[in-house]
């Protein structure tokens, strides 16, 4: 039996990938929710046909979007995380010792419940959260969480999926106000923001409402194989801490943590981008 | 109608691409040639199933495997393209002014011809050739020229197809010490080879063979979207020139000519290698 599951990842271009079995699929309030055991990725969870993450790769993308804001801020205590409802993000944000409290609001408890169930290698810290007296798992809107606090995080993380569905209105400019609100006087918010060859428009429109919210707004990339153009950006707003200041950023990096995609060569290298990408956020920042 | 042509990256995973126009399809004597106009990518040029390049992302490629090496020598005069049938290496090598000899030898003349017609952005210089006297094409056996060649050139750059079918013998240690004698003795040799996430077998293995055989061997990173994984290395073996002075090569960069993904910042930071990747090769060379 041939069994695949496809992504469309724009009308004229799909990626598809040999499925060894279904885990798990689930129509939730919010989403199409899938999990397919593959032979290339592993297990992958998939949310209304675009593939999220998987065994394969799942490490590219988390670390890159907590290590990056975490050694850019001196000394990062509270850590909130916005989406993320697979655990990967917590995970790595909980490897940090010095961290306090780390509270994810997910909107879908559905996606949080099959990947405690199928995606373990990610959820790892959401299994064992009684364990973790540090973290803190919400199911709610965190667009709600962040309009309601006000001069208290360190870091947010803002871990969602396209800006089409649950995900629209983490990409708008109230919602990037509400964050600087949220945020302390040295906070930093990261986001992940699609590809620089498939959504230019959209990275052109959150750098500039980023860059206006923001004393420092930089847009750092990772190779995520699963995602379109197996290219990806994270867009980073900063209240104090030069993202670019990278002789003050790299001396804080623990080198005992062991990281699989992430180091000290990598960190500084992301924020390099590729000319074409330069000029479009150049061109939208005026 | 829907049309699409669909590349088989790894048993277990394919990238498909929708299809306006079938532009050219031929079996040469050494491979099955296609030509596509596609929605996503523009015109493509198809071997044996594996997608090569496209008028959409070919800049990447082509920028990466010419001006990191041109860059990287301190003044290059000779120079060798194995394969790069298509142009785009040649076109790219000729925008340097100081060069006085560029060489494309490549084993597929029914390419060269399928590019000259359906594919112009790329082989632009090859239409052009009468009015380029620093320019010369060989139909040949690439192998077979290097084996011949002795203290001639500056930098040889291979840019073939995939290690199976006409490119095989390109990836082999005797190949390499024949390119090692064919370069002058500030010599500078690339080739492209494959993805870290896919080919890592024989990334290990040229990675060895260059660098027992070069003083210096780097490998370096390029984002091409129509590649698995859309991450894609080549591999540098210099004699004299160290890779990694990046304070000698950077102030060498040519401002003036127009680059689509190639600049200063990502020259460097394609030498920075993800965690996992940098392990292999480390235990590779060992």
């Amino acid at each position: 039996m041939e069994l695949w599951i496809q992504e469309n990842q724009t009308e004229n271009l799909a990626l598809k990938a040999r499925v060894k079995e279904t885990l798990f699929t689930k129509k939730s309030i919010y989403q199409e929710i899938g999990i397919f055991d593959t032979e290339e990725f592993g297990r992958m969870l998939v949310l209304d046909g675009v593939f999220q993450t998987s065994e394969f790769e799942e490490f590219v993308y988390h670390e890159m979007i907590v290590h990056v804001p975490f050694y850019t801020h001196k000394n990062p205590e509270r850590v909130l995380i916005i989406g993320g409802g697979d655990g990967g993000s917590a995970r790595e944000a909980l490897r940090h010792k010095d961290v306090k409290e780390v509270r994810m609001v997910e909107i879908d408890g559905d996606v949080v419940e099959a990947c405690k169930k199928y995606l373990k290698q990610n959820s790892i810290q959401l299994i064992e959260e009684d364990k973790e007296p540090r973290f803190t798992l919400e199911i709610g809107d965190g667009i709600k969480h962040v309009e309601e606090t006000e001069n208290y995080y360190d870091i947010i993380i803002v871990d969602c999926s396209d800006p089409i569905g649950p995900g629209e209105g983490l990409f708008t400019k109230k919602f990037y106000q509400n964050v600087l609100r949220a945020l302390r006087e040295d906070g930093i918010f990261v986001q992940q923001t699609e590809s620089p060859f498939y959504h230019q428009e959209l990275l052109k429109r959150v750098y500039k409402d980023v860059s206006t919210s923001f004393n420092y707004a930089n847009v750092f990339l990772a190779n995520i194989p699963i995602y379109p153009g197996g290219l990806h950006t994270f867009t980073i707003g900063s209240k104090k801490y030069d993202p670019l200041k990278f002789e003050e950023i790299l001396p804080r990096v623990k080198e005992d943590l062991k990281y699989q995609y992430y180091n000290k060569d990598i960190h500084k290298a992301a924020f390099a981008l590729p000319q074409f990408f330069k000029e479009i956020l150049d061109s939208a920042a005026k």
